[in-house]
């Protein structure tokens, strides 16, 4: 089979293929897993049937860790197909105010995320005790984070043959942030397999989704010792750098901030299409590049060659 | 299958099994296409066979098509895997100086895109007149486009089965841009299939590679008036977002500068590791990126929410 381009230009029969696969592969969930063959797949009035498309790029969320605290947001745009776009939150709190605050924010699949949302909810039986598991009730962040892992493989168990039989990739991962009273604050993000990886001070933030648009200012910009709200503010830039070049993600924004050894949100906040600051941030940002390229000089190569032309 | 996380985050077996995965899937030229079994892949020193793994984001090329003329920019870092990365120049100039100019950027798999360049030198005979068709015979930029997409089918048809084989795709594209006099300049972005697509005023770029990074800044600073070398400016302010974001994509890097109805290059430069220019580019954008961020005001969310904490 020939290679498929990667990019969103063009309107060749290969791109409009490659949106026709885009629309087709989406879940229907309880419904089990459907691959439609007529696009545009239609689906049913019934808000549940939205599904995220497969594959990475259609949702952006980034977690941060610095001294202060911790940063998540999550967009909230959700789609099966370019034709079917709508809002589902996708960042998740988890809390007992001044005891332990967990967030969850979650990318791929959504009929897989929210399987596994509320697989946590309802808690994991463990084998040897018997003790309903949830995160509410995990004794570290360590052992909650391995609760995501085990709650995603209980997904992968019950859903992962029939998915497979309809080519569907098991394709999900989350962000998982938060402290518990007398530990330290961490930050993880949880792969499909259900292995996970911590966030560590050299690197203070991690990405899932739609994570290349917003990378270059989160490298330059973001280090451990950021305050929380100027953390906070990085993430938004990035955010607006993905949002430009994805319409995969957009508006409204979640925003969770948490305060070391506070052990509860110092803000959860929704930035709505059109508010003051964040279309302040937005004019800000752009003006602030147009500057930035405007003051440097012209390339002197010219110059060097100019005997040659 | 279990998906496989797309980011280059992460130290779990699953990203060791994908770093894995792409040092294994290098071509022999000359000795068709394997697939080794065990990492790393032990290269014979023969410098021909070091290969660009297959997938996006390991090459990054950006053509411009401006009212002055174009420019054309390519990182020359190619890889078979972390462990054996080379320079090999992706920027190929055909020109008869005054009569026409052409200039092809190529990403993707170094066996395929080599063939490709070396089918369109040797040139495609015509099945009807016998004429030995090339891009320095071609009448027009459109039929030349349709050659590269000719001599992509016919590499296709010599190697895509023994690749398929192998499970390597066949990955390739290009940027086709230049001008014949009495023509106007026109820019193309080849796909895999041959197809192809073609630059318009609208969105005067058009990337291949690793596109994702260097992104944003073309959509924010690049319109079809911007002067030339102001053009060459912003393109390499992309390649530099790129670099510093993916180790697949490094100096030194290819330029070239064509203006409109002239027909030669105006400017054909390597800008090698070190350059003064360059290097005060990359600083200043950086400081400059700091800067803006600095002048953003702090999120006033706080206050907003300050009664609750």
């Amino acid at each position: 089979m020939r290679g498929v381009s990667k990019d969103g230009h063009g309107l060749s029969w290969f791109e409009t293929a490659q949106v026709r696969l885009l629309t087709m592969r989406v879940d229907f969930p309880g419904d089990g897993a459907r691959l439609g063959l007529e696009p545009p797949v239609k689906l049913a009035s019934n808000s549940a049937a939205v599904c995220q498309v497969r594959g990475p790029g259609m949702t952006y969320c980034c977690g941060v860790l610095v001294r202060d605290g911790l940063v998540m947001i999550a967009d909230t745009r959700t789609n099966a197909g370019l034709d079917n776009v709508s809002t589902f939150r996708k960042l998740h709190i988890f809390s007992k105010p001044g005891e332990r605050i967990m967030a969850i924010a979650s990318a791929g699949n959504l009929a897989i995320s929210q399987s596994v949302l509320s697989t946590l909810t309802e808690g994991l039986e463990d084998p040897h005790t018997g003790e309903i598991e949830t995160l509410l009730n995990a004794p570290t962040m360590f052992q909650a984070a391995q609760r995501i892992g085990r709650a995603i493989r209980a997904v992968h168990a019950t859903e992962g043959v029939a998915l497979q039989s309809e080519d569907i990739n098991f394709d999900v991962s989350f962000l998982f942030g938060g402290q518990i009273k007398g530990s330290r604050m961490r930050l993880f993000m949880v792969y499909p397999a259900g292995n996970f990886i911590e966030c560590t001070t050299d690197t203070p933030y991690l990405q899932i989704g739609e994570h290349k648009y917003g990378k270059p200012v989160l490298d330059r910009a973001m280090h451990y010792d950021v305050e929380l709200y100027e953390a906070l503010k990085t993430s938004l830039i990035s955010m607006d750098s993905t949002m430009r070049s994805n319409l995969g993600v957009g508006l409204p924004i979640d925003v969770l901030i948490v305060r070391t050894d506070v052990c509860d949100a110092d803000l959860n906040h929704r930035i709505e299409a059109g508010e003051p600051y964040y279309h302040d941030l937005r004019s800000r940002w752009s003006a602030a590049l147009r500057a930035a390229h405007q003051n440097i000089p012209r390339p002197p190569y010219k110059t060097e060659t100019q005997s040659k032309s």
